[in-house]
């Protein structure tokens, strides 16, 4: 009987732990499984032979708590494997030494090249390793998917922190421009998925995506407009936008050095609120996500979290039988949000990129249609159960049980 | 009967609209009130007769959505009332006009100073008026009180963005170096509280408070250190540090200036991240917490929020019978965390600040020691039950019911 090994890449999701827990949950499960093996750092604990049993680490208790910790258990890499014969050769090596079977890639884009790649190579060259790729991104710019496990929590937080944002804002009784900062360098999903709040809050009013470019001379009008509406101005904009040169705003605009002689790393969102301040002089402030949306999980999606347990257990059992494929979601042309769990061919989704549809993006490029929101509305419904202990989440990590 | 009134003053925090609520029940319980009423925007309502009915407008359902909406929902204001006899008058003749016998303000340091001396006037010009502050503020700087409501919450969201940032910082396998930047100028305890994390998750490595001198070699030598135990490390800074001149880091390193020629705003965790990542080479974050550790009510201390809830129900019985006074809380000195709600002489509060003790701060001054933890540990207790609607909270507010 053989065993399988799982790793975990790119950038950690609140939910990419969700997958890994059931992944493992499936091995316990699949009389094909021997032992479940987990590769530290992504592809780098297989090319310096650093793993761990997962197998006889996770009973129920952990796998719970695990399902609710963010970030990558087992470390993630942003490393991409070169094509270089050697080094597949050592893969093969490593996973022959382990008598390893079936191997599970929880990743992005860059994750899904790796998994199609090693599944032609071991074609190729006759060897008997299966090869799944199990999708997590926040940028939710996978082809062939719905949408991604990762997405619906990060987007749940983002339009949770534009409602927070909003009411202390909203406090103060005085033109007041607050600008988001929202992760997403080419795809502008999540920043869009800002717009989840405005059917309660009316907020925020202006949403910029990096699928259009953006003028500073466009966006000062646009706030002004806003502005002799509400006092209070909220917008959000993608870290990624650029303007009609193709270069992003946050460099374009960007002069500033310190003491250190060192640029100034602001963000466009402090571009822009710096802008509005000085033409317009209202209180602005800007505010960066950063990190916290994709590790946010106090505030995450249940239909997301399922969703993404759901994948990776369909993946293990999947990886019995089958190479080369990513699993997806396959949203039903249902009434109520209802999606089915498929595969789909991995080198189809490798390199490829997901923009933001025309028809979800408004004519003057200043925010998202109905259909947009329509799109997104189910992917953040349902509050996941974090368990708390002294205040503070009861998180499971390697380096502390 | 008489009527009487509130006001929300300063920085909002999550848990002013629960003594908002607190003493909503409480004037609803209260034989001696007639209506009570809430002034819109702190002492400018009352300047400009711009209230609204409390009374008619909370039921029970309402009331349970008020506490557990974050930021002011009667608006604030940063002003404080001027030495000026006229402006005091009409104040009088204000709540002549609403037949209004008391008088609640919830807030800070200034709106304790502003009760202090509206209640001084009542008494040396015969005004049957009395009044009464409830405090609040996130930076827990008032003195003769324990702890200040609002303080809790904000330092449970910080402790737990801090574990929520150092799982997503630990999957990458290199140094790597996160400052976050907490709210607080001249007071640390918020930025104190980012230790809680340290029990379960032994982050952040350093904290540095306001109330010691920042040195920017020192600083360098301590991340030396950090990063020589641990690839990951977190650092937890005060937005108000100084060095030995006084001037504020955020300050003195600064000289960038953007394309419009305007100084760039960026705080103090962006120029340790730059310096950091300058000097020593390391990937370097900078997570500015802003708003959202005053206005994330999803992750808000049940303690904090009951407490909240307390004083203002307290503080509204005792503006029956007492004028010029401040609630306070008095922790008892009991083996479980157990407090008393009691009262203090408002003038003994206003301009005046607590900031950490000597003893609640390491020798090395870049931690806080365990008495300082002692302190901190009940106030994050408890998890308060945020309703959800569609995935976003069910917050109340004046613009929307």
């Amino acid at each position: 009987m053989k065993n399988a090994i799982v790793s975990q890449s790119g950038g950690p999701t609140s939910v990419i732990n969700s997958s890994l827990a059931g992944i493992i949950k499936a091995s316990k499960e699949n009389d094909n499984i021997n032992k479940l093996f987990g590769s530290i750092n992504g592809i780098e604990g297989i090319l310096n032979d650093n793993i761990i049993n997962l197998t006889d680490t996770f009973d129920d208790e952990k796998l719970d708590r695990l399902r609710f910790t963010p970030s990558a258990y087992l470390g993630t890499c942003r490393y991409k494997l070169p094509d270089n014969y050697d080094m597949f050769e050592s893969v093969f090596d490593f996973l022959e030494k382990h008598n390893i079977g079936y191997f599970l890639y929880i990743g992005g884009n860059d994750s899904m090249d790796t998994i199609a790649r090693l599944s032609e190579y071991a074609r190729t060259h006759n060897k008997d390793v299966n090869f799944i790729g199990v999708p997590k991104t926040i940028d939710n710019d996978l082809v062939l998917t719905d949408h991604c496990p990762g997405f619906g929590s990060a987007s749940k937080f983002v339009a949770n922190t534009i409602a927070n944002i909003y009411h202390d804002a909203k406090s103060f009784d005085m033109n007041y421009v607050v600008v988001v900062e929202v992760m997403g360098r080419n795809a502008g999903w999540l920043t869009a998925s800002s717009a989840l709040a405005k059917k309660t809050f009316g907020k925020p009013d202006l949403i910029y995506l990096p699928e259009r470019v953006f003028d500073m001379d466009k966006f000062l009008e646009d706030v002004k407009t806003a502005s002799s509406k509400n006092k209070t101005v909220i917008v959000a904009v993608s870290e990624g936008v650029k303007d009609k040169d193709g270069k992003y705003i946050f460099e374009s605009q960007k002069v500033g050095k310190d003491t250190f002689n060192h640029a100034q790393l602001g963000g466009v969102g402090s571009i822009l609120s710096n802008y509005i301040k000085q033409k317009l002089g209202y209180k602005t402030r800007a505010i960066e996500l950063s990190l916290l949306q994709r590790a946010f999980s106090q505030v995450s999606s249940k239909t997301d979290n399922d969703e993404a347990f759901s994948i990776g257990y369909f993946g293990l059992n999947k990886a019995i039988t089958t190479t080369g494929r990513m699993v997806a979601l396959n949203r039903k042309d249902s009434e109520h949000y209802e999606v089915e769990i498929t595969t789909v061919n991995v080198v189809d989704v490798a390199n490829h990129e997901k923009p933001i549809p025309d028809h979800y993006i408004n004519a003057d490029g200043n925010n998202v249609t109905k259909d947009c929101i329509k799109y997104l509305e189910p992917l953040i419904i349902g509050e996941v159960n974090v368990k708390y202990k002294d205040g503070l989440p009861n998180y499971i990590g390697r380096e502390y049980s």
